[in-house]
């Protein structure tokens, strides 16, 4: 396995190692867990090469968001990804990124200011941009297949993402990789260790509180509204900031209406500074 | 040579007939004249493939100009293309390239909102966002060299696209070609074809106004703003409507300093309801 930071070296380095053969690429921001391993050995299924990056984004944090305490655990993380059977870790400095102000920036549709991105502006284009600039790096030469992969934990960045490809012509396959979780069915996140023992005791109910949503709208609820705020106020009232619960169409993100026949609830929900977010995706 | 209007056609063409080898594109408006066939003739040089595409981009032309009336000469240009000796003419209709509403742009630095594009707002939002559509298109496979080429006489567009390649990792060399001109020195565009007789004996005035400020600053004046001011005022007198004449550093387009050892004039000007452009590089 190579460790590379530099971006001038990965592109030399993949012009030898990862010519006309089927490439998977994993972006993530460090800190691994079971989820982005799951996502590693879907790529490895998938593709004959395989690329991991770990880079955690400033673009996408806000000014008073967690990024410099965002968990850094890079030896683990090199580690994991050897025993992964990984081809290439690419660790790229935030100035071999950003060597220049990044004033070219991706505008993203309306959707990207609604659920996480009405809590968090611009992060989206945060992380549209960085992803973008990411699959330029690394998929520059010839593959039979280029695929990247997203965990489904982050659902509306799968679906911008998604909507990236789609309308900038990207030739990369977009795949999704199940929401791993723990044994009480909290998702698993990096932003989990953050919780202290008694709010990790109380982290997995935003997965169960949307269960119950599920179960609700499964049982022929149609007030998706009432459903709403209600779980919202559960979870309030349990001392939780609630950012959003909301029930959606799960091809378009947009608001459920009772003809969605694929529906998706989402929630955004904090305990204490540690904002969780998590999700379902389930038929009528 | 081939003519090609699907968008999945062109990279299985591409895929077998350009698999290897370097690789030129010139995206082009069509109407094709000097200017565009000097850039042909240059990518030809540099490239052992070439794409030529013909796209009248409907996001780049604000709600009220001249889309519907731009000049649309496809059969003449597949012509001078098959002379010219390209490989592969992509002629894409709208909505081959626009399939559903373009919701993913490129915000572009601040740059893109002066000059030309106070007088255009959107203009180089929809420019970046083609040309990076079109560049997913045609630079999808391995190439030794990839290279993208734009004329000089669109040199806001040009600075813009060497932003957007740097600033998003795209990895494609982007080469400029010159401004060709007519007898009289009016710069080649599809737009001089809107021109009554009298207009176009005046339009060659433009660029005589643009190296009298050359000459102005090449003798040593160095109140740009005067020199703009004056040789705007001179147009209008003439009867031109004038958008700017305006003194750059060559290398940021920032506005002109004494300092500067390197710079540009660029004039916009109107005759009538037809809008022309050009520029002079020069050093002092």
């Amino acid at each position: 396995m190579q460790v590379i930071s530099s971006a001038k070296e990965l592109r030399q380095h993949l012009a030898s190692a990862a010519q006309g053969i089927s490439l998977a690429f994993v972006p993530t921001m460090g800190n691994l867990h079971a989820g982005h391993i799951s996502l590693v050995e879907q790529a490895k299924q998938q593709a004959q090469f395989v690329v991991v990056s770990i880079f955690v984004n400033p673009l996408q944090f806000g000014a008073n968001e967690d990024l410099s305490s965002y968990p850094r655990t890079l030896d683990e993380d090199i580690a994991k990804l050897r025993l992964a059977g990984v081809d290439v870790v690419f660790t790229p400095t935030e100035s071999e990124i950003y060597p220049v102000l990044q004033t070219v920036t991706i505008e993203l549709p309306e959707i990207a200011n609604t659920l996480c991105g009405a809590i968090r502006p611009g992060h989206f284009r945060g992380v549209a941009t960085v992803v973008l600039k990411l699959f330029n790096l690394v998929f520059f030469g010839h593959a039979p297949r280029k695929i990247a992969l997203f965990g489904k934990k982050d659902f509306q960045q799968l679906f911008i993402i998604r909507q990236l490809a789609q309308q900038l012509n990207i030739p990369i396959e977009i795949l999704a990789g199940e929401t791993m979780r723990e044994t009480d069915g909290l998702a698993m996140s990096s932003r989990n260790a953050y919780l202290k023992p008694a709010q990790r005791q109380e982290a997995q109910r935003l997965y169960r509180a949307l269960q119950q949503v599920v179960q609700a709208v499964q049982t022929g609820r149609t007030d998706f509204a009432t459903i709403e705020t209600q779980t919202g106020q559960y979870l309030t009232q349990l001392g939780w900031i609630v950012d959003y619960i909301s029930l959606r169409s799960a091809a378009s993100l947009a608001p459920a209406t009772a003809d969605d026949q694929q529906l998706i609830v989402l929630g955004a929900a904090r305990q204490g500074r540690t904002r969780l977010i998590d999700n379902i995706e389930f038929g009528k």
